[in-house]
Order: C-alpha cells, then structure tokens, then sequence
C-alpha cells in the first residue's frame, strides 16, 4: 500500500509505503520546513495547509495552542503532529519555509599577507642511469632542496609513471614535510576554501591562497536547521541514534560540498583543484563537520570531544577536494565557545596590542571576549534565540518581509523599516530591540518590563492577552508581553556576561576602548537602542562598531597564512575561559540585566 | 560452450567457458604449477600428462626441445604451450607441482632487547566536572604524562563513549606520539609480526614485543611463484597491465595474512592484535607489497621507486592487523639490493666494529657486503637461479627428493645424501655445487669446466649429449655439460662480486676475519667444495659460517627494537652500492671466476 504526498506550491511529489507524520515527510522530500523546535512539539512553526482536510484526526492540543483561528480556519495543522497515511496535498505556508535569508558572508575586510601552509613547486628531475641510481623518490626530494618530505603509498604509486610520461618534470603538492599530491603541471592558482559553519548558515570562501584574494563568497542555510533550528535540538536528535548524526554530519558536509562546488563553477575550476580549506564553527558545529559525537554536549558539564586544533584529511570529513589534502579545523575553547570564537578573536586582532577591548558574536549562545592587558577572558552566555526571531511570535530571521528596524514617536504612532521594502510577515531581532527600546523610551514598558495597559496600539489577541501592534499590512505583527519577556531575558544574558568580565577583569564602561559586535543581528542592530535597553553598558556609541562575519574573516585569514594559524594557537593557548554558571556574582548581574 | 578440466592426483575440477592455456587453467584451479620462467616457453618445467592425449595439436618445438623421450611417450605436454578447449584429464607429475619445499625460518639465535615503538598505557582520568572543564582528548593527554599525542578522527571519534562506559579509564595504544587505537583494557600482550618476504618462500614470526620472544613462526611459498620463479618474470606480468600488478600484490598479502592468521591462531589471538609489523624482501618483493609500480624494476638502470624506510598505515597495503596500526619496511639500496640485505646486516651486527668481514646472502640475485674499518660496501651479482635448481635439467629446490649431498671417490663411484632420505628426483644447490667440486678434483673436468670424455659413469642422453650419472634409483638424476656451466656462471657471478668488493677495499682474502652466509642454500653448503670450485676464496674454513635466515632474524630485531630501527636507517644511509656493470675490473673478475 503505497501513497503520494503532493507539496505545494513546490510542486514535489513523494511516494510513501508507511505511516509518517508530515514533518519527516517534508524532511524526505528535501523541504526545508521551519520547525525550530526538531519535532519536539514546542514551537508551532511547521504550520501547513491540508487537502482535503484530515477531519477524522482532531486536532491536537499543542495544535490548538500553536495555531491561531485563522489558521484554524485554514485548516492549517502542524506538520510534526500529523500523522499521514493516504494520498494528501499540502499547501506550504510562505513562512513555514526556510528561504532566501540575509545571509552575511562580509566580514571587515581584512587585509591578509599570504604565507599558505600549502605551497606547489614544479621541479625537473635528472633521468635515473647507471652511474646516477637514486630511487624516483629520493631524486625528487634532492630537486625539492633536499627537504625531508614524507608521502603516503598512494601518492608515491603515482609518481614513476607521472615522471617517464613527462619528461621526468613533475609539479609537487606539498603541506608542510608533507608530498600530499603530484600533478604534471603547475596549477594556474593555489585553491583554498574557508567555511564559517554556522548554526543556520554557511558563510564560505574561495581563496587564492598565493595572493590572498577572496575569488568567490556565497552564503548558504544549514541544512541540518530541518532538524531543529536550536543546536540543541539538533544533538539530541545526534544521540537518539547512531544513524541520526551520521545524517546531521552528511547533511552539512553535502551543503558545504554543494556551496563549493558553486563557487568553483564560478571562477571555472573544479572542487578537486581545492588544496587546502579551514573550516570553523561553533563547538556543536565543529563536533557536526569532524564527525565526533556529540552526547558530552548535551549534558553538563558540556565538554568537547576535543579541543585541540585538528588537521584531519578532507576524505576523513567527506569534504570534496584534492585528493590528499587536509582540513584545518582551528582550537575549540569549552562546550559553547568554539572554533568560530577563535576565528573572530583573530580577524579582530585580539592579543596583539594591551587595549581594553570588547568582542561580541550574539547568537543562541552569545560569545564575548574581553581584552584587558596580556588577558583575554571569554565567556559564553545563554541568550537563546529570541534575537534570531525564535520563541517570538511574530518572530523570524532577517529575511525579506522582516520588520528590521521600529520607531515609535511620543503619539504612538509606529514607524517600520522592512527587510526587501515589502509588507511585513514577521519581526526580526534588530526590530524587536528597536520595539522595546522606543516602547520603554516613552514609558510603554516599565523598568521591570511589564506593558502599560494604557499604552495607545495595544489589542487584546485570541487567547486575552495584551499585544502591540507594530503593523497590520500584510498581516497583524505584534508584540506580546511573552515576546518582550524573552528579549529582556535575552538581553539580560548578555549584559550579565559582560558584567562578569568587567566584574573579573575589574574594568569600568568608559575604559572599554573599543566594542566588536560579530553577526547579522550585529549590522543591523542599533548600538543606542542597545545600550537604552543594557545590553550593553554605557559606552560611548563612536566605540561601538559592527564587525560581519568575522568569523567567516578569520577562518579565510587562517586558510591562507601560516602565521595566522600561529596566532590561533597562541589565542587558544591563552583564552581563559570563565563559567558563568559557577560565578559567585552571575545570578545577581543576571537579576539585574533582565531589567527593562 | 563450456568445458571441464579434471586436475589429478588433486581431484580439482575446473570450468572453463573459453580456450586458454593449461598454465592459465592451472592459475585458475590455484595449482601452483612449477613453472619457472612465467610461461615464456624458455624453462621446460611445466610438464603435465594429458588424457585423452592431444594428437590434433601436434608437438611444437619448444616442447620437442624440453621434454625426454620418456615424457613424450608418456603423452606429457608443456602446459604453458597446450591450449585447451574442451574436457580433459591432466595428471600432475609431482615433480610439476611446488609442494613442501624445507622453508627456513630460523637464523641463528639472536638476543633481543626489546625496546618496542608501539607501547600501551592504561589511563585512568578524572571525571569532567563544571571546575575541570577539560575535552575528552585533553585529559587523556593529561594522564599521558602530558605527552603532545597526534590522533586520527576513527580514534577520537571512538574515545567518549569508550570512557563513559569504563569508569573513565582507556587504555592507550601508542606509536611514538601517535594514538593510533585505543581499547577499554590492558592487551594481554603486544603482539607484532616481521616477515621476510622471499622470492619463493615467505618466513613469518609473530612476537611478543614485550619480552622480544618470538612466540610463533611459519614458512610458507610465495604464492607467486605460480607466475614465475624468476622475478623477472613475475615483473614483467606485473607490468603488462595495471591489474596484473594489483594482483601480484593481492595474492602476497593473501599468503602474509593467511600465515598470520595461523601464528595468532596457534596463540589463541586474531590478526587484530597485531599492533606492528616490519616487513622485509628484495626490493621487487618490497615492491609488490607495498604496490608500489614495479616497471622501473625492469630496465635499466633499475632504480627503485622509493628507497627511504617508510611507515603506510597497515590498511594501504591490505595487511590484518589491529586498526590504525602501521608497518616498518625499511630502506632498500638499489635495485637489486633489498631491505632483506638491510636486515641481514642488521642481524650480524655489520658496522658494530672495525673488522673485515663479508656477508654473503646467495639467491638468483646474490647481495654481498664487505666492511673494512668504518666503510660497508655492497653489490648485488645476477649469479641467476642454478643454485636453486632452475635451469638445471634435474633441479630442484633442497625439497624431499632432492639430493642434497655427493662424494666422489677415485673410482668413480658416487655416493649421495637425499633430503628425507627417500629415493631421489632432482638435485638441489648444494648437491650440484659438491659434485662439480668432487668431478673437478677427480679431474672429470678440466680448468674451463669442459667433461673429460673419458670420465666413468658419463653416458649419451637422447640428444647425444654427454651426461654424468648421480642416481638411477626412481629416475634416473644426471648432471650435463650445461648444467655444470649454469653452476659455473653462477659461482663465477658471486665471486667476481666478492673479488670486485676485495679490490675496492684493498682486502686481502686471508685479512677477511669473517665470512658470513645467510639462506638455504648457505645452510646446506659446504664451504670447503664452495672453496674448491673457487665461489669463494682461500678463507680459513672456520671463519666461514651459515647465519640462516638472517633477513628474518633481522626484520624481528628491528620489530622489537627502536635502536634497531635506528641502526637500519644509519646502515641504509651508510652503505656504498657499488654498481658491477660499470666497475672497470668487473669484466676480467668475471671472467676468471666462471673457470673451474
């Protein structure tokens, strides 16, 4: 008995010969359907519309919390609920899919001196005879300076007929004492790829790794958002079962392998003329691409696998490349502070002068860095997603349709900047600060963050509650007591982190000589609204710059310069890690930073 | 259209769906024909009875030329000449067949003091905690006395499960600062194998690396020998396509794990517990296990592919042992001078001292180093397969049936020594060297090597050619003028070779204070008719002395001992190859060393 699932407006069709919920059918189908809860029934974003109409299924009681009446009506259920056993069309809400998100792949432009790890060198060899008996291998090691070079068999097999089929001339691959390859000629440029692993997107780089040169650059989402759009769904989903992370660390190597193969398309080249990459991520990403399990993340006390730089082949990961090649796969510093910490430290040039600085890259998990002297302390703060548009209702990521930034005047009346200039679908992090900044600026808000209820725009919603409206365009998007719970709990994280390393490094708000806000949410978010509503502490705004992606900068600075790996080394070595949960203090800056 | 092919005594039945060779036929039915030049057509060694007898296919010549009447009237045929195409009976005389030849295993005793690469190390770690925030690997390296240790992703991917469910103890399986396994207990014992790879036969050891007690140990044949004695011969199929090599190679590794697999299971272990290995062999047998291309090994000037000591993985040449683990084959010298000769020189100590001695390892290729104060001086001499039986009408290997031994006395009459005493079929090295010594003395020859036509006990074979008469008990065994000069040539070659080291060296035969010979054949000799003939010079007998397998003895001293690795690559660094063919005096050496 089988049957067909028609997906639409994608047009997909998929067979089915067992009962699933529809959920795992979009994830078979290759749909990426919101779902930031993995399935857990939490979220209620994996609306979909139903035909005909599954009537003799009730609706669930999460469906009835989830779905507003208009959905109701629609018939919309959620995808993780339903259960499907026979021929079925489903219509895909536009904001149910993952698609066309901003996704920033700018860093600061970083002027990077190339000194590759990964250098070519064409050498003619002297033909063997009978009073010149060296074996191919040593002649070709005496060619190349007589420097000590070691290879594996398979490169080795290749060699004596590459060398009599080409005039005893042979073009040498080599990484460090390391003859990872031959070739018959010289490649026309030495190829690196650089990937900024992110939670929801692949930031990656083409590089000529001779003259520094960033050729191509291309985001991408992760695919493994499918499965979760919170990292910790995904582990988990990495522990039910052996199959499953193998999945998760498949999924991302194939979107890597896919972005760059478009990259090489572009410029006219092949993945396989790839000579060396750098891949960084955070610790969960990290541990997803190296294929290392995943379970000590999921519990206290959160320790990595390992921390140490790697330097795997690129066929121990399934990257797609010359073959022989290797991966750098730069330190990891704890549990949530990975390898994308140490990259953005060196894109910014922590450690190289004793100014106090600080360095922010918000996300699920808020990374910040305070420099002070020979020191630099990191922590690693639970904000959770509310920023990326995640537990708001109206929520999402800065994609088109996205209101990006709020004015609110002293009448009341609300101003919208939206992502693409089009009607509103949703709010992204930048506009839910701006929001709650202007809303407590004219007294909407209370210090401890409750809605005035005699704040002008405020409608009572389906279930009682009171909500702001920011827009009724396209569709109402408001703003709910929950959603600016979650913003000032989120805020209030980042705050508290910051205060700790001020409270440990015993530095005041005006000697912070520089702020380095990392990420999207960093480029549009406004520092002054920042700072009205303490997420960060009073810091003259001309310190306050927004940096991009200098993760994805500084994965591209390791790749191409060996002295820029060093310097990772160093910073990996020489990063103290602090663990907010056992600060003595942290509870009370936490108390005080979820203040409005 | 298909056909069988009826193997007996065997009872081997083969099905065969197109015309081939019975040489083909018997590859096929993995009967390990003798047939020592590949089937070129140029041995005549491959003779087989055929029922019902082939009289379409009418005699060729090279069979006219290699088989005696007696064969021809029995029906017997050339199988490398005979093509088949439909049911057939083939009888296998068992001279055809290469069966329990006396394999030698043993060199003289050596002491090992085991200092072994590979060690293990049980750790017992401290469970990570919020104030002890160490990765998994971090603190394995921690309890690793803080030993920086390398670490493939198949091993770390297997650690934090591996801790977790063993109270966070591991047991650490190291090679230098590699962590190539890991496993939740101690091993019972460290377990390695060396082989010494022969052209025809293969000499396993398995130890324990320990206590440097060999434990187990197995001779086996080189399977390839089915594709040739001559390895000559076994290159040139090697080299006719990619996949004759490929299945060279498979058909070694084949033979090496099977042997392996009956050492572990004399022990009661599996291959998987090997955790070294060391393998040694003439630099085409080096080769052929490693899969290295073998065409440069067939024209001049022969240089070898590789020649530095190298260390794959065991994996990349399809060797059973324990996952990650790796195998030592040490430095070849040139073409013909293998990592066997590195490991005899090893096993006797060379360049321990200042002395003057000569080590001689006596095969189709003969390898002979001299040493003089702090100079080791090798060449290798084509002294060609005679010793080993091959191009010897009655030769054969020192298997039973072979004689082994022969006096002459005045009248004539012969006496002969068979190894297990049972009634003789051929003749093996030592045989023929005694009783072209005994005939010498006898005046049977003269100073060129020419029969005296007077000699008693000579008679015509069916060519009219003179043949002496050493045993008409099961057949007659005779010895002709060609094979005294196969024996002459031989023994010329090698001492041409020590003479040309002499003259290098400006050595003196009675200033050799050692003359040591490694093989079978060296085993079987007896100095004082090596002597007579002139294979070696005027030494006092007692300094001369048979070291057996000392290649064997050699590769598990370098499998137990890091010093002895270390001594391997000084020796391979030190030793001077000298080339014969372009040594100006070669020529006139060689020329006086042929006469009798």
């Amino acid at each position: 008995m089988s049957f067909t699932i028609e997906f639409q407006p994608l047009g997909i069709r998929l067979v089915c010969s067992e009962p699933l919920t529809l959920l795992d059918a979009t994830h078979q189908a290759g749909i990426n359907l919101r779902s930031d809860c993995g399935g857990a029934g939490i979220c209620g974003k994996c609306a979909v519309q139903i035909f005909p109409s599954l009537k003799e299924n009730p609706l669930t009681e999460t469906e009835i919390t989830f779905l507003t009446d208009n959905q109701l009506a629609e018939g919309q259920r959620l995808a993780c609920e339903t259960i499907v056993d026979s021929n079925l069309k489903v219509m895909i809400p536009s904001g149910s899919v993952i698609k066309g998100q901003v996704l920033q792949v700018e860093g600061s432009q970083k002027l990077i001196h190339p000194d590759p790890l990964v250098i070519q060198k064409m050498v003619s060899l002297k033909e063997a005879a009978l009073n010149d008996l060296a074996s191919d291998f040593s002649r070709l090691q005496q060619a190349a300076d007589n420097k000590p070079l070691s290879a594996n068999l398979e490169v080795i097999r290749q060699i004596p007929a590459l060398l009599r089929n080409n005039s005893w001339q042979l073009n040498l691959l080599i990484r460090e004492n390391e003859l990872f390859n031959v070739t018959d000629q010289l490649l026309p440029q030495l190829l690196g790829l650089a990937v900024d692993v992110g939670s929801t997107k692949l930031a990656c780089y083409l590089m000529n790794l001779e003259t520094g040169e960033v050729l191509a650059t291309k985001g991408a989402p992760n695919p493994q958002i499918a499965y979760g759009e919170d990292i910790m769904a995904r582990i988990a989903f990495g522990i039910k079962d052996i199959e499953g992370a193998g999945m998760l660390h498949s999924l991302l190597m194939q979107s890597i392998n896919q972005a760059a193969a478009e990259l090489c398309a572009q410029i006219g080249v092949s993945p396989s003329d790839i000579v060396d990459a750098c891949l960084v991520g955070n610790t969960a990403m990290h541990h997803f691409f190296l294929d290392l399990p995943v379970a000590s993340l999921a519990f206290s006390p959160f320790v990595p696998v390992v921390s140490d730089s790697l330097n795997p082949l690129s066929s121990e990961i399934g990257l797609d490349s010359m073959p022989g090649s290797r991966v750098f796969a730069p330190a990891v510093i704890a549990g949530f502070i990975g390898s994308d910490h140490i990259a953005f430290l060196v894109a910014e040039g922590f450690g190289k002068n004793d100014g106090v600085r600080l360095g922010i890259d918000i996300g699920t998990n808020t990374e910040i860095a305070m420099q002070k002297g020979g020191r630099i302390v990191s922590v690693s703060t639970a904000s959770g997603p509310a920023f990326e548009g995640a537990h708001i209702r109206f929520g999402m990521r800065a994609a088109p349709g996205a209101i990006e930034h709020v004015s609110i005047n002293t009448q009341g009346n609300v101003q919208i900047q939206v992502v693409g200039n089009q009607p509103p679908v949703g709010i992204c992090g930048s506009g839910i600060l701006d929001a709650v900044s202007e809303m407590r600026r004219l007294g909407m808000l209370n210090h401890r963050g409750r809605l005035n209820k005699s704040t002008p725009g405020l409608r009572l919603d389906g279930q009682g509650n009171s909500v702001f409206i920011l827009s009724e365009l396209e569709k109402p998007v408001t703003l709910s007591q929950n959603d600016i719970d979650q913003i000032l709990l989120a805020k209030g994280a980042i705050r508290a982190g910051i205060d700790v390393l001020m409270d440990y490094l015993k530095v005041k708000p005006d000697e912070i000589e520089e702020v380095l806000i990392a990420g999207a949410f960093g480029s549009y978010m406004r520092p002054e609204h920042a700072i009205r509503i303490g997420m960060l502490p009073e810091i003259p705004l001309p310190r306050i710059r927004a940096v991009g992606n200098a993760a994805g900068a500084g994965a591209c600075m390791m790749l191409a310069s060996k002295s820029n790996r060093k310097k990772a080394e160093e910073l990996a070595s020489r990063v103290e890690y602090l663990e907010l949960t056992v600060y003595p203090e942290f509870p009370l800056f936490y108390a005080h930073g979820i203040q409005a």
